[in-house]
């Protein structure tokens, strides 16, 4: 349980509310940091000068921190905008942030309707049709990207340390991209791990690290279809999870190529595809 | 990690897949079981004979088994369906639920327009705009229901001898249901928060147990927006968490009348909103 002492870096993340503390019989009024969940809303604003279009695209319910990183990621790995550009403008208030494509850019704003409705598990919110799930994704090469079995052993205490809002609230989902020598390249988090994952890759297109064939992704929790999606629509070839995998997660590692690892807990893990990249 | 031997039930909700298991510098290629994440297009069926009318209303990512419950419950908590009718008919396939509504009622369509658009973190998908992020849900009454501090004590136990999935494939989510005396009247899994809240939900209302008014409802994870906004669907007044609340969690708690506990481990929980039902 998180406790006021352990706050030390005030984050946009967190805020600080009333709690009462049951331990036993003994109760005890106090407050803590919370994680912040607040809706942002997608918009995207294109065409030439003097016939600037604007179209609302998406809302989502993130932890506020990083939204430009958040909305390009987003905008990216849904094949929205293709080109990685590096300073594309935005304009944001609190709970909205415009993306403000050049002239000449134009979104492919048909990837956007592979999402209408729905509530969803694990990401995968509203798709139209039971085809449209899987954007086009080419299949990964198969690089010389190999990596040591031992390389793995350190990162989930790497991302473990970075992750900021974690220790404050007790437990936020986080995402961590490495470099093949296992040295911690960026970290995101959110209470969504769709979102972390999309800020992580916003950052790494404006850090123009994409595709990110070089790199090792590590997921704090479990793999689902759409973070293997994600990572393969930024190049990653190497997919660590610190939960285990779902059924689709595995098939779509396999398909589009990625190496994808589970249970990296403890000295051990387990490789559900693409085993070569790694030995042991 | 899970192992062969751990299996004794088959679920619908799990499959085998190879693996290779990694531990230091030994490698052992061998099987496990894997939680299915599987597409389900959820259908409704509505009208006079002779002009019946079929829409597709979401997409969502989910474990298999009990398909109907997490339709209906789908179907409920957003507001489309406002009948808790016993026994709706329904027609699947692997992959759809068709709900086929009696005559004479009408779904109402315009709630899942809040649905449009996006990927998410916390199950709040694809809403159009800021403002249809809350359903209309009456603030819950004060109703007499209180319990002691001890009776929370047990629940989580009892959820997690419950959960069969999460101890065949080493981890997903689940919601428990449990009476005013701290007996586990349901539980469901997922690979989606959401989803086993809804297959929950959808289970009480076939059992005709709403509004759940009596009731305390216990998550496996966070809480977030989009789970208490289904628990007050529900009529639910206690809901407590394993881990920690968002802070939208907890302002829709107050918002709706609803107790909210948080970090309920090890004879210890916080109380975040709605101390009076809950007496130490």
């Amino acid at each position: 349980m998180p406790d006021s002492s352990e706050i030390v870096v005030p984050s946009p993340g967190i805020t600080r509310l009333p709690v009462q503390k049951i331990a036993g019989s003994s109760l005890r009024a106090t407050s803590d940091p919370i994680a912040i969940e607040d809706p942002l809303e997608i918009r995207i604003q294109y065409g030439p000068a003097g016939h600037r279009q604007e179209h609302s695209l998406s809302v989502t319910m993130r932890t506020p921190g990083n939204d430009e990183e958040l909305a390009l990621g987003w905008l990216y790995t849904e094949g929205i905008v293709q080109t990685p550009a590096k300073d594309i403008p935005t304009r944001s208030t609190p709970n909205t942030i415009t993306i403000l494509l050049p002239e000449g850019q134009t979104p492919d704003l048909s990837r956007s309707q592979r999402h209408s409705y729905t509530s969803s598990s694990c990401g995968v919110c509203g798709k139209t049709s039971l085809d449209s799930l899987q954007a086009d994704i080419p299949k990964a090469a198969d690089t010389e990207l190999t990596i040591p079995a031992t390389l793995l052993y350190d990162l989930p205490n790497l991302l473990r340390e970075g992750q900021d809002i974690f220790d404050a609230t007790g437990g936020l989902h986080a995402a961590g991209l490495f470099d093949n020598e296992g040295r911690l390249l960026a970290l995101r988090e959110d209470i969504g791990r769709h979102n972390a994952l999309d800020k992580l890759i916003g950052h790494a297109l404006q850090q123009q690290w994409l595709p990110a064939s070089q790199t090792v992704l590590l997921l704090s929790g479990r793999a689902c279809f759409e973070l293997i999606q994600k990572a393969a629509m930024a190049g990653i070839r190497i997919v660590a999870a610190v939960g285990p995998p779902s059924s689709l997660a595995i098939r779509h590692a396999e398909d589009t190529g990625i190496t994808l690892i589970g249970f990296l807990r403890q000295q051990r893990f387990n490789i559900y595809s693409g085993a070569n990249r790694i030995h042991v």
